[in-house]
């Protein structure tokens, strides 16, 4: 139940002509307001608009094609849900993806628009309806983090900062259920070891934090964040001993400081990103995560779906 | 009266340790939108939010101490203005900046914000002021694209270009009074005869479509377009010759196609450019220019000064 450096670069082998090669981007002119020599890894310039895509292309590569004719469905927040609606259209199969009601317009707008079937409902019920869709159309379900093959997927984001840009010292990623850090802290130590790699989650649901303390999986309160795309109440029990293993430290950011740095990447970075993709410059501006004036940062920037109507909230 | 490649390559000798050589991006999630490869020069992302700081640099940076010490004058829409200021900054000399009271509410906050004299009068009386100004105090103007060092300093985006993005068929760069055209078109040319070169202006203001049709300058009336750093109503008298033997042409654009690509670049590619810098980008839209969909394009993102009230225009 762990995956290890060569399972990263087997579905690196895997997707690499699927996805686009993300631009690694030095932003000095941000150095000032984080203390830090800025980078940033735009993952939100993804197709689909997030990471996600090498996750769920990963796991969906590896599925017989006799299973693959019965579709895919998915639970999600949104950007997985693209990605499975992305690849089911370019294999010639259904989607379905179930969202939560709260999800923002363009992500559902967006996987409307690849052919995918939409289902909403609230967030903590997403993944049992996902289920029993599933058992009745007798489809295959393609998790959003908690499963090797994903995490795998989301790991070659590691691969690509470390061969891109050598020279960082830090690397923060946005933490929901954990795929996206159990795979890129796996990448990244086994290439860089003195690289840190820390992730960012809000504080409004801290599952992490609390699970890094009490040493083992825990389930947090809902409450509602900003960050919609980092909605888990519990880590991944796939992704848990990864983090737990590889990961240096997980902090809790507060909505105001990720709305921040979210203005200050648009304002002065010049780059889109979407909310919860913005996390870990928030921790930064909160003053969670150490950083010095000769500090490499890399701020994984894991999404960039947002609508005209969100960008009302940098106001 | 004119410059060549050699005097461009000399101004980036001059200012190449005090700038961001920017990215060059390949942004395929744009191509189906634009019917072409499209490639981005994002000079949004350079120190000061403009291109305007390489010319302001190199013609700086030659004058001799004695005469810097009086101080230095502008007239800008307000690219120009910050670039100047910055310089000044770093200097230790004064600034003045005889900005257009239309200008928006950034341009002139960033400007105050280095420590520069701000004066605000009608666009069409910008450069008289600023030349009252320089008279009165024996200080040096610093012209916004007229002026032969200024113009090289702008070329060296051109040499960027060449160098970092060999495989491009096409560059469109945004056009006011020339600076950035006349000086970019003669580094390209002089590099790769074969990739091609085109202007784009605000339809409300067609001074090169009118003066190249013409074989002269000429002054054409005022109109208000959403482009409000492409204000001139003529060419300069040092960059027309300049643009009519190395650019292949310069096209009219219309407000709505400009935000529509400013749109575009901003919710799928993911960059903040501002308004005038799209115009490019706005001009294959609108089908000024022909492309194919083997065609590589690279839009020359010449500014990203947007304050979060212009985002309203998106909408």
């Amino acid at each position: 139940m762990s995956i290890a450096i060569d399972t990263i670069q087997e579905a690196y082998r895997r997707i690499s002509r699927y996805i686009v090669q993300t631009p690694l981007l030095r932003l000095p002119n941000l150095d000032a307001f984080f203390g830090c020599r800025v980078y940033v890894k735009a993952e939100c310039m993804q197709t689909t608009g997030a990471f996600k895509l090498r996750g769920a292309l990963n796991r969906i590569l590896s599925i017989p094609p006799e299973e693959l004719e019965n579709g895919v469905v998915c639970a999600s927040s949104g950007n997985h849900g693209r990605a499975v609606a992305y690849c089911a259209k370019q294999l010639g199969i259904s989607a379905t993806v179930v969202m939560p009601e709260t999800a923002p317009a363009v992500k559902k707008e967006n996987i409307r628009a690849l052919g995918a079937e939409v289902v909403l409902c609230d967030a903590s019920e997403r993944f049992e309806i996902a289920g029993k869709i599933c058992a009745e159309r007798g489809a295959t379900m393609i998790p959003p983090y908690n499963d090797e093959a994903v995490m795998a997927g989301q790991g070659t984001v590691g691969l690509e900062i470390i061969g891109q840009c050598p020279e960082i010292d830090m690397v923060i990623v946005p933490v929901s259920g954990g795929g996206l850090l159990g795979g890129v802290s796996t990448a990244i130590k086994a290439l860089s070891p003195d690289v840190k790699v820390f992730g960012a989650e809000p504080s409004a649901l801290p599952r992490y934090s609390e699970s890094l303390a009490a040493g083992r999986p825990v389930t947090v309160e809902r409450h509602v964040s900003v960050a919609d795309a980092l909605v888990s109440d519990t880590p991944g029990s796939v992704c848990f001993p990864q983090v737990r293993d590889h990961a240096d430290g997980v902090v809790p950011v507060d909505d105001e400081y990720l709305l921040r740095a979210m203005k200050l990447l648009l304002l002065e970075g010049k780059i889109l990103a979407e909310p919860s993709s913005c996390i870990g410059a928030g921790a930064v501006l909160q003053g969670k995560i150490d950083v010095s004036p000769d500090t490499g940062v890399c701020f994984l920037l894991s999404g960039g779906n947002v609508g005209p109507e969100q960008l009302d909230i940098l106001k």
